[in-house]
């Protein structure tokens, strides 16, 4: 039976050429630039997908939770990094996690170093986490106080060990000027590894977010870059230059349930639970949750004429139809939506369906 | 030990109480008025949370789509009606499901109709879904033409059953004047009914949505009332005046990793992925992802003073805190934050926990 006769429900397809192209081409630009590329998975959440990308020399990865680095334990990751300010009541779950992988995790102030001093029984890497202008999480930039107070802290302890600064300028999502946001961050990095690394000489600096490292071809001296996205893109990224729509590597299946040519509307089954809520504003004003796309057994072709869902509930999609789109469709037909955010979509739905057919693991509730 | 000791990374905590209150106010009105109580069950997904409300004498609940109804499948429901535009590629699956299970669906076009009745072999109920201004789904009220055509069509079938017109005017959300919508719905119905009875003498009609089941007190000669996020109401709720904060049935645990007390905010584990993107505005313009109470052994209480969350990404919450909240909270310590949309956040977290430590079960992935 074809792929798309098997689909009854919503079904996230993923596209492994797509995606293996985007693994291909940030390791190569990660390789050109001598830094490492050490991907954050909470994107692709999946062992699998981690299988491909250790064939381009991905060999690090990062979690976005603790729930999700016990998934992707034991597939082969020389470290797992936990992107994330450490929650100190899971001390004792860090310790058993660290009992068979190489683990390393955000500390962002001395309460929790010193917690983590005090308790841990498991060797733990960490990074200091560095806000140069996100302001939403991370140590300030110009706060050495902070940073000098954690590290005193790490050097009571045999079982914290320093691994550098970790940057994430999520701001580069809102910012207009990417490249001067991308700038100062590198800048940032550049300054405290000159201060610190007379007393740490083998630390790192990682700067990971997917519009800076797509788009930018300069990383200074930082030795690691750390997007997510990039390993399938969405809409978002489209429209923040990050990709083409081309590039975007998931899609969700969903079917037609009702047709209303007067509105030039498509009622699927497809809303708020597969797709998440985020939305992007087109350039009249309205919104959209996301593109339609026209499926076949090779997986999906971006149509000629515009076409999008204009509003979801928690089940419903109503999707703003083309004209050509309404003279094809029909109630029982799939249609393809490409997501506004990727990581939420899959998060959502759990698993993927490759076009040949396979289910690709997804962490499933690792939040 | 403690309930709150043993949690330790974000916990969708459920008050028992509060839940079995709002069951048993609504079970109360309907039969006041002389209705039945069938709710949408979208938002508890629960087989315990169902044995509760069977107390209150409910014996039909509604399912927002056929794996949610597989899931409530064999829990002693009279009938599980299925509150979504049937999909037909789906026709299998409701025959399978129909053989141990009285069941019903929504039929919107004659096109689904005749799928249903040429492929169908088991007996199925169906309410014709209209639409009386709200503009999601629906045949329009005055389309009697395509009401006699799907009429026409089941009467051909011996598997489909039509049991009447359902209704759920979802505007009551976005429109000011609800009462006036409850008063259009209902003599929607109501001229349905009259045109329709004569043929059809057991028809019965139903209305569902929470803001106006919870509020208005004439119901005219509707039969059956809907609503389904009353179980445990939400911050977006108290909003449209269908509760007071009080009766917010679920709330979220969330540990503390971070505090900046120079920008007054609270970096929380609790984002996207727990509570879903659902966003209100506070009167100053600004943000509101949930509101912060303070958590206890007995459950929770709303503090004094407004703490909110200001925004959210993947996994991470921002709490603008209060000053009174600022010089308590510890770094490690637990808050709870009251959902925006509670059928969401349940569907985001997928269990409950209940405040004598029980995992209460909800039907995981079940979009």
């Amino acid at each position: 039976m074809s792929i798309l006769a098997r689909i009854t429900s919503p079904t996230l397809l993923i596209n492994e050429k797509i995606t293996r192209a985007n693994l291909q081409k940030m390791a190569a630009k990660a390789d050109r630039h001598g830094k490492s590329l050490v991907p954050h998975w909470k994107t692709a959440q999946s062992h699998e997908i981690g299988r491909w990308a250790q064939e381009y020399g991905i060999q690090e990865v990062t979690a976005s939770s603790i729930k999700l680095a016990e998934y992707l334990c034991g597939q082969g990751w020389d470290n797992i990094h936990i992107a994330f300010p450490f929650n100190v009541r899971e001390i004792g779950r860090l310790d058993r996690l660290a009992e068979n992988q190489s683990i390393s995790v955000q500390i962002v102030n001395p309460v929790t170093a010193q917690l983590m001093a005090d308790q841990l029984t498991k060797s733990i890497g960490f990074f200091i986490e560095i806000d140069a202008g996100y302001g939403r999480t991370g140590v300030h930039i110009s706060d050495f106080e902070t940073i000098d107070e954690i590290l005193k802290i790490a050097n009571t302890s045999p079982f914290l060990h320093f691994k550098g600064f970790y940057l994430h300028p999520g701001h580069t999502y809102y910012g207009v000027d990417k490249a001067k946001i991308h700038e100062e961050s590198r800048e940032a990095l550049h300054l405290l590894k000159e201060k610190y690394q007379l007393a740490y000489p083998n630390l790192i600096t990682r700067l990971g977010d997917t519009p800076g490292c797509a788009v930018m071809e300069e990383f200074g001296d930082v030795d690691e870059l750390g997007p997510g996205n990039f390993v399938f893109f969405d809409l978002m990224q489209v429209q923040l230059g990050s990709c083409r729509k081309e590039d975007i590597a998931v899609c969700l299946a969903v079917p037609v349930v009702d047709i209303n040519l007067e509105r030039k509307e498509i009622l699927v089954h497809g809303g708020g639970v597969h797709l998440s809520k985020d939305v992007l504003v087109n350039p009249d004003g309205s919104k959209n949750f996301g593109e339609v796309v026209l499926l076949d057994e090779n997986g999906w072709t971006i149509p000629a004429h515009y076409s999008y869902l204009k509003s979801i509930s928690q089940e419903h999609g109503v999707i703003k139809a083309s004209d050509e789109l309404l003279a094809e469709v029909q109630i029982g037909d799939l249609l393809g939506i490409l997501p506004v955010h990727s990581c939420m979509t899959a998060d959502c739905m759990g698993e993927y369906l490759s076009l040949d057919g396979r289910i690709v693991d997804h962490a499933e509730g690792c939040h």
